[in-house]
């Protein structure tokens, strides 16, 4: 039988650069990243199952009722959810599955799944923070006051994670996550 | 301020192969063993804080009187020792510092540094270490019966452990041991 893999949970303020080490960890075959369910239709060149799993009102609905969601929330009139079901099977199969969420979502997993491990993605200051947000140059002056407010707050609740990890490089970033994945499998109490 | 070292207690049975991972850990000029103290005579080419700090018997019970040592024990006349001194400001200058010690050992250093990190280094099998047991060359075969009791009995015990890490190939056994050091510093209790 194989070991189960981990649960994941990757959370950190936007500009942290959660999205580009997450990206690094999903390019090696064991690791698997978690993909949202929502009603609101495919845009562009969007694939059901890609970049999330599109669901009618009704199928989501139905799948709320029989506790198929980690945690899932209704914004401007569409439901946005983690199903449980890709998530369960890939662990089963030994692989480790990463959740990027925000930090409210991070504690309803954590409620639910005991043994996940959550990961804290912090930018090593608030000013490249803000940098890297301006720098994406697709920001408003009024999005990024927003965004570094929230980031402040946020940065606040890193220390309810099991990990943080300073995004200063990138390398030593992914490097530093997957000596947490390592060392995680070794734990006594995952071992017997 | 340097950020403190990592105390590392590191167990296992004779033959699992203690000795050759931490020598392998500590070429690292941030990683340091820590040096028993003894009232015996050096043997041999022995030098005084290289394999043991050699104390006269007043010298050893003063310090215990002192509260100098993490544990003790007397053997054939003899007191043997983990002084914490070393250790305490080797983790002061940002070391991380490793405790070969058996599993006594290990519950009384628990007991004192309550942020250890503890590691039991397993043989792959049984069969295994009777194998390497037998391929030193040096111990009878009352000493291996009795070695391979006492494995056994240690082996049980594992699981009281922060880690576990099984020594097959040296190299994988080295690096998760690294990967260990490298996730506890990430650990958010000891960075808040």
């Amino acid at each position: 039988m194989k070991k189960k893999g981990l649960l994941l949970v990757i959370s950190g303020p936007a500009g942290a650069g959660k999205g580009t080490v997450v990206g690094e960890l999903v390019k090696d075959e064991n690791v698997r990243l978690s993909i949202s369910a929502t009603t609101r239709a495919p845009r562009g060149q969007e694939q059901n199952g890609k970049e999330y799993y599109f669901l009618t009102k009704e199928e989501f609905e139905k799948s709320i009722s029989e506790d198929g969601f980690f945690e899932y929330a209704r914004y401007l009139d569409n439901y946005y959810g983690s199903p449980k079901k890709p998530v369960e099977q890939w662990r089963q199969e030994g692989r480790d599955v990463i959740l990027e969420i925000d930090v409210q979502g991070c504690k309803k997993i954590k409620e639910q799944v005991g043994d996940c491990v959550s990961i804290f993605i912090m930018p090593p200051s608030l000013e490249v923070l803000e940098k890297r947000l301006r720098g994406r140059g697709t920001e408003t002056e009024e999005n990024i006051i927003k965004r570094m407010k929230r980031a402040e707050e946020e940065l606040t609740l890193a220390s309810g994670y099991d990990y943080v990890v300073i995004n200063d490089s990138l390398e030593d970033c992914v490097d530093d996550v997957r000596a947490v994945i390592r060392a995680e499998k070794l734990r006594s109490e995952r071992q017997y």
